[in-house]
């Protein structure tokens, strides 16, 4: 995948975070799922923040995530995401083109306020997060730009995108763009509840080759199957004979194709902080030796990699430069 | 100090924190003053963000800092700032409110921004600041509450005020009203360049006993009295005859009256991350215990743990429950 312009270009929700710290007494009393990610309106963003203590402010979004920590192992990487011109949007831009990564998407002049996540974070380092969709719920398929997609080697879509009533056209555009110019598609699932909303329409996307790679947890994995059973689920993916790669955690991660199963270890951390962007960096790792054709054990140690920085500290986004961990740890890309 | 509303209620610029690691190499190219803080204006500070790559944004200012620290180790703490009815400023206030501080002084509504500190954080963990002073420079003496003032029993004041303007009238007028109450006053000395231009007014709240208790690092006593050598420097603090709280960094700490010198050894951590907010954080666990009438040496254990909670992770806010931490080391207040 040499001499095209870009390695990998994401399309999700523009996303700033507002982290804090949380004891679960407040994740019961607000009725917060732990460990998910629920949509919620102004008022109730409004709400949540004013139960919030000290709070972080992060550029996130899962795949923005996913292609900032793409451009830290130093691939060449773009972003496609709606933000509103205000504080917030800007601060995204900032921080996106900050980590070098191509980023032209006309931000939004009225409507709603760029979007944001109110992340609750407990002691045991688990995440609990509630969106507020805001400007994503702009992002449309004239927002895609067809050259960009043809010139990516990688076209990156996080199954969120399903939440902003335009956004899944945007996808199909970018997806169908990507295939025409012989390029490829990965999908990651985002959320097994994400996944419990849009069943049918991401098994329809994998059975019709709209993606050639999909990323998911366990948790979504089992979810996208209907089944308790891991190995059951893995199977059934495996069935659907395109790349799958499930992350698991502290157990690592397992690739798997048609014709071969890798499972490869998590990477060895000192100490857990905060789990916010753990599958996103992964991805960002995987992606990135991907598109510099290491194969597919490695690409999965690259992502392993990242997760083990992302969770060592409160944020999604990197704090260190990934390319040098990379070489550091005998991964050079 | 019992029966009183307010254990410790903060006076210092109202700001908000961009924090970003950096190597070396820009620091040099930019000509930043490693470890210190610069006064910038607007435009230089526009300058200097356009060069940072992903950043996290915390609410910040030194005596912000210290005052939210004392409150999670359950100090009753109030402060008194300025910021501009913005983005950031409801960020800012959100954040203070959120740890539970009284913060009443009302937003600007027009005029300059909330001010800004773009902070490097370079791989040694050192930081090196910008400030931006913004909506700082319309802080009052109208602003001080004497009320307020009065039921604290100690104001606590940081030496940047001398750099807005209008802020020392207000920082003098605070300091008289809490000694006609019988209160006492603390200051920061805040940074060795802050002391270098305003040693000889520093040096002249010491001698008119305008302020009871004064915090310093290594840096900033040796700059107070334009000496290289440290114990020239402690020797001259002793002499002024109040409570003098010196910080050595890993070499933990020195408190000095005239009748005795206590040392004691900063408190272990398992990584250096981010040494921002290191001083501030001393001051804070120092004044929650002093507050709690705790003796001289356990104040300094509780500035020791409360510091080197803060410099394991990014930014100048407590990310753990300083109570619990205390209490989890035998220091309970």
């Amino acid at each position: 995948m040499t001499g095209l312009r870009f390695d990998v270009t994401g399309i999700g929700n523009a996303i700033v975070d507002t982290l804090a710290t949380a004891e679960d007494d407040l994740l019961a009393r607000e009725k917060l799922n732990k460990g998910g990610m629920a949509l919620v309106d102004e008022a109730r963003a409004d709400h949540l923040y004013s139960q919030m203590s000290q709070t972080t402010v992060i550029s996130g979004g899962s795949a923005a995530n996913t292609i900032v920590g793409a451009a830290s192992f130093g691939a060449k990487t773009a972003f496609i995401g709606k933000v509103k011109d205000d504080a917030a949007g800007r601060e995204f831009a900032h921080d996106i083109r900050g980590m070098g990564v191509h980023f032209t998407t006309p931000a939004a002049i009225d409507g709603p306020a760029t979007a944001r996540c109110l992340v609750f974070v407990t002691p045991d380092g688990e995440r609990t997060m509630n969106t507020y969709l805001g400007a994503c719920q702009n992002l449309t398929a004239a927002d895609v730009d067809p050259e960009l997609i043809k010139s990516s080697a990688i076209t990156y879509l996080e199954g969120y995108l399903w939440d902003p009533p335009a956004a899944k056209e945007a996808f199909i555009k970018a997806a169908d763009i990507a295939h025409d110019a012989g390029q490829k598609v990965a999908l990651t699932l985002s959320d097994a509840f994400c996944v419990d909303r849009y069943r049918a329409e991401f098994l329809n996307l994998i059975r019709t080759k709209k993606v050639d790679i999909v990323f998911a947890n366990q948790h979504e994995l089992r979810s996208l199957y209907e089944t308790s059973d891991f190995d059951t689920a893995l199977g059934a993916l495996r069935d659907e004979n395109i790349l799958g790669v499930v992350t698991r955690s502290e157990h690592g991660s397992v690739v798997v194709t048609r014709e071969a199963t890798r499972e490869v270890g998590a990477f060895p951390i000192d100490r857990l902080v905060d789990t916010t962007g753990a599958g996103d960096l992964f991805a960002a790792g995987f992606l990135a030796g991907l598109a510099k054709d290491k194969d597919l054990a490695d690409c999965a140690r690259l992502g392993a990699l990242a997760a083990a920085e992302v969770i060592q500290h409160v944020g999604a986004r990197p704090q260190k430069n990934l390319a040098q961990r990379a070489r550091e740890n005998g991964l050079a890309l």
